[in-house]
């Protein structure tokens, strides 16, 4: 299909969006996106695609939207899952797409909806800044929610992929799957520096104990990679902000004990 | 390819794999279930399998794992689209699969991932029961998430389904992609039965509304399909017990002001 390769999300932070746009960037395909439009225009173009657009496809509950031809999709693994067989991004061996997809699914539990509940783990969240007796309570729960991740979930995530990196079953190489990039391994990449954002302190500290250095090396890696090197050198990969996915506040920026 | 079907996963409550067995039981597939072993041995096997079984597959971090021959693939969604084209549960037009996965992925973030995470959204839970302080301030902070979730998220929800029921895109018909099954209207059941065991008074008051009588009738018109009925009367469908996904307290038991 000829159509073009539309990203429609909000401007102003990465976000959830950032996982395909490296995606598409990695391929080095063409591609459109809101992220130019005014911060106005991204939130009511969302909306509008939010009806689905026509052409048989569903309402959707939230952004990232992905529009190729008529169709119109939501959920970012199921665009990535959309898009990686086109750009050569899942895989080489027969129903890799399903141990790709299973992968970026569970990056994208633990490294990215775990971290960003950590800013609102009750309700959500009144303006930061706010000193009302309401607000200070909210980021009492949202730094005792931080120790508990820091202390518990992101030492369980991070053995986890060194275990999958440790495997011998992927053969060679440094990637999730060996020797063959996917888009799996993007999206731990991103996962892993929006954490960093999040929790430098932490993941100093991860980074420190050794335990984890082949993760830490995909990360660079995949950085190091030159259309990915190129595009995070671009005006178009956008800075982290504290109302993104990935947010730093100095008081939950804490260590393990 | 003619290997089994086999559910690896734990036993005694429905859980994620319950998505699995409904969509298996709806067209009618053989399979195999741990269901059957005793919790300690459908623990033990869900640690040896989550190695991910040889054959160039990844170790995984949680189950439910599938298994189908070689392949061994973990995350409720991604077995679900693994299944859902050979079972004919996927859609009928060119890139349904699609919409049917953000469908399905849409439902199980918001009528079963925050339905779970109201039972401890600071940290994992201590016992229930506990006296300590600790366990007081997570009951009561629990206590708090569900008021909040029951408040503001419950008819987010409901309303978005409802737009999903409500659009003539999908034709007519009452399921999501209107006269066509499919596994996103399984995945849909489950979680609002999941979700009226958890907070049974806030869905009675969801449902007198009248504001969600295509979303209420879904939820009746899966359970009574044939397969599903007979399934769900079977020793098969286990019980909702207060340490799965979706758990009752009757603290948390709240309706929205």
């Amino acid at each position: 299909m000829d159509a073009p390769y539309e990203l429609i999300y909000y401007t102003g932070v990465p976000g959830r969006g950032e996982h395909v746009r490296l995606t598409l960037e990695e391929a080095g395909a063409p591609y459109q996106d809101t992220q130019f439009l005014s911060f106005d225009e991204a939130r009511q173009n969302v909306t509008n695609w939010l009806g689905g657009g026509g052409h048989g496809n569903p309402p959707y509950f939230a952004p990232p939207l992905f529009k190729h031809g008529d169709l119109v999709i939501s959920q970012t693994p199921n665009i990535l899952l959309y898009l990686g067989p086109k750009l050569g991004l899942a895989g080489s061996r027969e129903d890799d797409l399903y141990r790709v997809n299973a992968l970026a699914l569970t990056a994208l539990d633990g490294l990215s909806n775990e971290v960003h509940d950590c800013h609102h783990p009750i309700a959500v969240m009144l303006h930061w800044e706010d000193q009302r007796e309401e607000s200070k309570r909210q980021r009492e729960e949202s730094k005792r929610r931080s120790k508990e991740w820091v202390q518990s979930r992101l030492p369980s995530h991070l053995a986890y992929w060194q275990r999958v990196l440790d495997n011998d079953e992927r053969g060679p190489g440094p990637w999730l799957l060996g020797d063959t990039f996917t888009y799996a391994d993007i999206v731990l990449f991103q996962c892993l520096d929006g954490t960093h954002y999040a929790f430098p302190k932490a993941m100093k500290q991860a980074r420190e104990t050794g335990k984890y250095d082949k993760v830490f090396k995909l990360w660079e890696d995949v950085k190091a990679r030159p259309n990915i090197a190129a595009y995070l050198a671009s005006n178009r990969r956008q800075k982290y902000q504290d109302w993104g996915v990935y947010r730093h506040y100095d008081d939950n920026d804490v260590v393990a004990e």
